[in-house]
This record gives C-alpha cells, sequence and structure tokens, in this order.
C-alpha cells in the first residue's frame, strides 16, 4: 500500500484552505559564510519561522540534483521516481503550448540536409524570426488527414515543438534524430505494436516537412525527438479531494500545474501580485500552489545581489498575503540554485509550516542553517503533501 | 531483503533485558507555548535524557496520523503499511476476545428489521443490559454443526463481536451489512473461492439468529461487518528470538501483545504498579513492553492539566523501575494525542533511549523540542526495535 492509495482512502474535503508558497531555487550556498538566504534581510519570513516548524526537504534524494518537473512533482506528493515526464511534454509545456489526453508532443529541431546527410542538426541556430516563419509555413502547408492535426510551436533559435493530435497514438517511438552530424536522417520507429500508427503518421509527416522545405536552406528538414503523450498521471483532485489553484506566472509551472488538474491562474512575475491574486480567489480554492521565479533566474545567472533582492522583495510582499489566514502556510523551494553554483543543485531545501497544529521550534530566523535545526527533520519534498493535509484536517486515522 | 530477513538471520539469543516504556498518546501541542510534556514536572525524565540519546519517531510516516494497531506494530518492528489488522480482529482484541489461529472474528450490531427492511442499523442503541441477555439467548440457541462453534461477546449498547471457530474458515467476505437504512438484510459473499465454506456457515448462522431474535424488536436481526482471522503475522520469538512479555492493562494492547506472540501480564491502570509488575517477571523474560494508558486517555479527552498529572505520575513511578537496570530502556509513545486535538495525531513522538552504548546527547530535559535535537533524529517507528536489539547485543554484524 502506497501513499496514493492511503491519500484516496483518508483524504477528505473540508473548508481549511492550504497555500504552498515555492521560491524557486531558494536554496544557496555561502559567499563569505552567509548563503543568499542568510544574507536577505527577511523581517516577515524570520517571524513566520518563530511561529511555526522548520526542517529540510530532498526534491528525489539526497545528492540527486532535480530538474523542475520532479522537483515539483515531489512537492504536490508524486513520487518523482514513478513519475518521469517525457522531454517533450516539459518542453511544450515549457513553450506555453496546451496538452490535452490525445496530444502527442514532441521537440524539434530545424536542420540542415546536404548530399543526404544531416549536416548541421541546428540549421546555423537560425533567427528565432525565421524559425516562427518557418513554423507557419508548415502549418499551412501540411495537408490534414482524417481525424489528425498536426502544429507546430516555435521556440527560441532553431528549436520548435510539434504538436499531433488524434485518438489512440502512442509516445513508444524511438527518436526521429541521428544525434549525430555527417548522418543520414532517420525515421521514427514504433518501439510497441500499438505505436505503428503514429510512427505512420509522423514519417509522412517528416517527407512532407523536407518537401515544404527543400529550398529554405540552411533550415530545410527538421528532426523530432523525446515523444510524449500527456502523463497517465492521477490528479490533485482524484488523490487527495483537493480544488486546488496554481498562480504562476512561467508556461512551465502553469503547465505541470494543469496536467495535475490545478486551475491556473494568471500571474504577472512581481511577487506583489501574487497576494492580490490569492486574495481575489481565495474563496473558490482549498489548495493553493504560488510559484515565485525570480530567485532561481538570478541564481541561475550566478548573480547572488540579485538574489538576495528577490528573496527580499518576496518578504516585503508577506504582509499582504499573511491576513488572508491560511490555515496551512508552507515557505519552501523546490530545489536549490545556489548562485555559486549557477544552476539547480542537490542542496536540500529550506521548509517552514505554519499552522494552528504545528509545534513551535522556537527558531528565530528562516535560513537554511535554523532549518537544519527544525523539527520537521530532514525528509523527501514528497511527505510535504500529507504533512500539509493533516495540518488542514484533511486526512483521516490510518487504521484503527 | 527485508527488515524481517535480516533480523532472522542477525538476531541472537542473549542474557540482556530490553525494557520498552509506552506512553500512549505522550506527544502534544503547545498552550501558552508549552507542550503536556514541557508543561510537567518530570525530575526523572529529565535525568534519564541526560543519560541517553533522544529523536523523534513517525509512527508510519510524515502526516499520517496512525490508529493504536499500527502505531503498535511499527514499535515493535513490524511495518505496519505490510501488516494491516482488521476491524473486526481490532474489536474483538479492545473487547477482550481471545483469538486463536482457527477464529473468524466480526463485528456485530443488533438492528431493527421490519417489512423485509432494516429500519434502524442501531435497534435504537438498546441498553446494554439487553445486549448482553440477547448474546446470551443467542449463545444458548444456536445449533452447534459438526466442528463449528460461533459465540457471540456483547459490546456496548448495540455492539458485539461475533468468533466463529472452525479449521480452514477464510475472511475474504464481503460484509452482510446495507451500510444504509431503508435497505434489505443482505447476505456475505465469499469474494475467493476458499471463502465458500465461511460465507455458507455465516449466512446460515445470520438466518437462525432472525429466527431466535424474531420477537425481540427493536433488536430483531443482526448485521456484521469487517470479518478477520487471525492475521498471518510473525511473532517476536520468530524473528527477533525473544521471549517477550507485555506489561498491560488495557484488552486492546492486550490482545496486540498475544498477537505477536508475547506473554500478557496483569497490571492496574496506574504508573506504580508497572514497576511492581516488572521485578516480579524481570527473570523470566528479555523483552517487556509496558504499556500506560492514562496519557491517551487525558488527551483524547481535551484535558491538558489531566494529561500533565498523568506524565507525572508515570514520572514518580520510574525511581522504582530503575533499580532493575534494563541494559536497554526506552521511553517513547505510540502516538501522540494532544490535549488541544482531542485525538491521535501525526505529530512524531519523543523518543529516549538508555544504555551502556548510547551517546550521549548532553540534553537536560525530555520533550518534543528537545528530542528535535536529539542525535537519534527523526525516524519511522518500525526502525526502533532494530536499535533495541543492537543496543542490547542482540543483532549480530550484517555482511562481512
Amino acid at each position: 500500500m502506497n501513499w496514493e492509495d492511503i491519500a484516496k482512502e483518508l483524504s477528505i474535503e473540508t473548508e481549511t484552505k492550504i497555500v504552498l508558497l515555492v521560491l524557486d531555487g531558494l536554496g544557496g550556498l555561502p559567499r563569505d559564510g552567509k548563503t543568499e538566504l542568510e544574507t536577505a534581510r527577511t523581517p516577515n519570513l524570520d517571524r513566520l519561522a518563530s511561529k511555526g516548524a522548520c526542517g529540510l526537504t530532498d526534491a528525489v534524494f539526497r545528492g540527486i540534483t532535480p530538474g523542475s518537473g520532479p522537483a515539483h512533482l515531489g512537492l504536490f506528493g508524486y513520487d518523482p521516481l514513478q513519475y518521469q515526464l517525457g522531454r517533450g511534454i516539459l518542453e511544450a509545456l515549457g513553450s506555453g503550448v496546451e496538452v490535452g489526453r490525445n496530444d502527442l508532443v514532441v521537440r524539434g529541431n530545424f536542420a540542415t540536409l546536404r548530399d543526404g546527410l544531416i549536416v548541421d542538426r541546428r540549421a546555423g541556430r537560425l533567427p528565432t524570426i525565421e524559425n516562427e516563419k518557418l513554423c507557419e509555413k508548415l502549418n499551412s502547408s501540411l495537408i490534414k488527414r482524417g481525424g489528425i492535426e498536426i502544429r507546430l510551436y516555435p521556440g527560441k533559435e532553431h528549436r520548435f515543438v510539434a504538436k499531433l493530435t488524434a485518438e489512440g497514438l502512442s509516445d513508444c517511438l524511438s527518436d526521429a534524430d541521428p544525434q549525430k552530424e555527417g548522418r543520414p536522417p532517420i525515421q521514427t520507429l514504433a518501439l510497441v505494436p500499438e505505436a505503428e500508427l503514429a510512427a505512420v503518421i509522423i514519417n509522412q509527416f517528416l517527407d512532407e516537412a523536407a518537401e515544404v522545405l527543400k529550398d529554405s536552406a540552411p533550415a530545410n528538414t527538421i528532426l523530432l525527438r523525446g515523444f510524449s503523450k500527456f502523463p497517465a498521471i492521477p490528479t490533485m483532485a482524484s488523490l487527495y479531494k483537493l480544488n486546488p489553484a496554481a498562480i504562476a506566472n512561467y508556461p512551465m509551472y502553469r503547465g505541470l500545474a494543469k496536467l495535475l488538474g490545478m486551475t491556473v491562474l494568471d500571474v504577472g512575475p512581481d511577487a506583489s501580485a501574487l497576494s492580490d491574486v490569492l486574495e481575489k480567489h481565495i474563496g473558490d480554492h482549498d489548495f493553493f500552489y504560488i510559484h515565485f521565479k525570480k530567485t532561481d533566474s538570478a541564481g541561475e545567472d550566478g548573480d547572488f545581489e540579485r538574489k538576495v533582492s528577490a528573496i527580499e522583495e518576496f518578504d516585503r510582499s508577506l504582509p499582504r498575503l499573511l491576513p488572508l489566514n491560511p490555515d496551512v502556510l508552507v515557505v519552501t523551494s523546490d530545489h536549490s540554485t545556489p548562485a555559486l553554483w549557477k544552476g539547480h543543485s542537490w542542496h536540500p531545501n529550506p521548509f517552514l509550516l505554519v499552522s494552528k497544529t504545528s509545534r513551535l521550534d522556537g527558531l528565530t530566523s528562516f535560513s537554511e542553517k535554523e532549518c537544519a535545526r527544525g523539527s520537521l527533520g530532514r525528509f523527501e519534498a514528497r511527505f510535504a503533501m500529507p504533512l500539509m493535509l493533516a495540518h488542514a484536517g484533511k486526512l483521516k486515522k490510518f487504521g484503527a
């Protein structure tokens, strides 16, 4: 019996509200002895820490640096080792492409074909504006087949997402990409008998695309890799009997929230806007996932100061959010993005939980170091969900 | 390879003695900043904390509120997700009904049948004294069939436990209970072919009971739900080579101990009696599970002061117990029952281990907050057993 079965059996609908604040990439590494979070002036977060219980989470397990997909899945109670989202679906979500249950998505490159060989897998990193034009040209030229729709969505430079919509398409397909230059283009192969139909359609599409593009060198063909269907993942409503909403600005997080059945609410990139949206919709949902991206972006850029500022910006927004008085408030991150590391890292995430039923750890500030001393201990992020549900009174007793 | 296999392979018989003191529902929540345990004057527990190592346990995992069954199974080293005790067996244990390996037990209700429909599933919550009379009447009227014995044990109001004794009875049976009023009574159905025999016997019994009761309205029929056999659970002797004893007053805990093969010793409800019984039997066993109920009862009643008093009562009993000098002494609880929550909760349990081989955490008091700082960390309660066995020198090295 695993957590999903337990959740389905024990969860109950209540009036209580959970707010999960995710400061993307919050955790850091010390510069001159202090991390970004320790450097930032955060009187509101510090006060919250003194009113709740703290801990540290690992997105997957110790030492594993997660992508945004697994890191977020864990926070929502999904085992990130069980649910691995395909590259195609993440690229689609990240590009703001809507993906439904009958869609098959895949990452694409414009590439250069010469004398029957792929000589440049990125078509000279063609300008994004050219990419957009070519996608439009292909979209208007592709022959519609009975019940099958194919659409390309331009990305940056040579990248695009292709979406095929039809019933019964399987994503058990090999990449239509020779991976190395100097090789001939290759077709996709069905990896299971049920994928034969999809393979035929995709290989026809590849031929047609090459025909349409034949005079557009260097972008005179396309490569496709990472075929993905809408993943077979249960919704948060089905697992937890929640009516959840996401307040997020970036396509990737909005798309992921949608995958899990959340209502996705619009918001800008600034922290100040988050509480406005929460206030407006607080009556409509019982679970709010609120995503703040600037901390991660600054960390990725290796900009320690900007990450400190982003944390302070978030902290300043809290006095408007707290009076909305959720029954359970969690502040944490999906993964660490230390400015000194310039990317996602494996370091654990600060985790702070405030509710009427939380024990008080007596900590006086919110930081990686203080969280390491908190009573919640160190745990895999997928246990955050049972913990939040329990504090919200949304889980019945297990066993008699 | 799981813990049970490891335990069987590595455990050895020794002269050393383990005493596991379970203060039921010990963990709490703060009132005016202090939990019940922090409020109580506990000089003896505090002194023990300074002589041992501390930690916090989760009965199942973070966020899960356990019933008494899973909470205790964990403490004895059984995975509570693997061994789920049926409602019938727990009701039987809680009622003090002895359950053997050939017994099938089930929860029963007296109910009211009118014009072919169950119109009251609780027979007007008939007086317990009436219940007792009806159970006696049924017990004396039921026809004994070859090798099959059926016996009813009255509970409170409309509730009873029925026990069927025969070889080869399966508990894979549907409830003989329409669950809602205004519906006709239903028979039990065999959910697997092996349960056919049990289904036939039970449905005959239902008919006979209705016949015996036909003039006893409102209690003129019975409903049965939660058929359970003695669970297929290995004994502590078979896993750990222990000769374990339980010192417990309440039927539920005595019954559970019996399930695991413990010798169950009699004791009253007061803490002072526990050490008397332990002293008398210290030479007979190498593992003692000692259960103190008052902390939980006070918590369930929401009586903060009474829970504080119960903790202090227990603390005062320690000076008589400690000179018995067990090699490993653990003080913990099965689950938290905060007075402010008035029920079992998911908050982790304080855990204190004293032995010659324990590291010293240098803590000066025994409380939830101090335990959060202890060197044992936060762990699932099922790891308490390997820890106790190790400190008692009862586990060999794993691997070469």
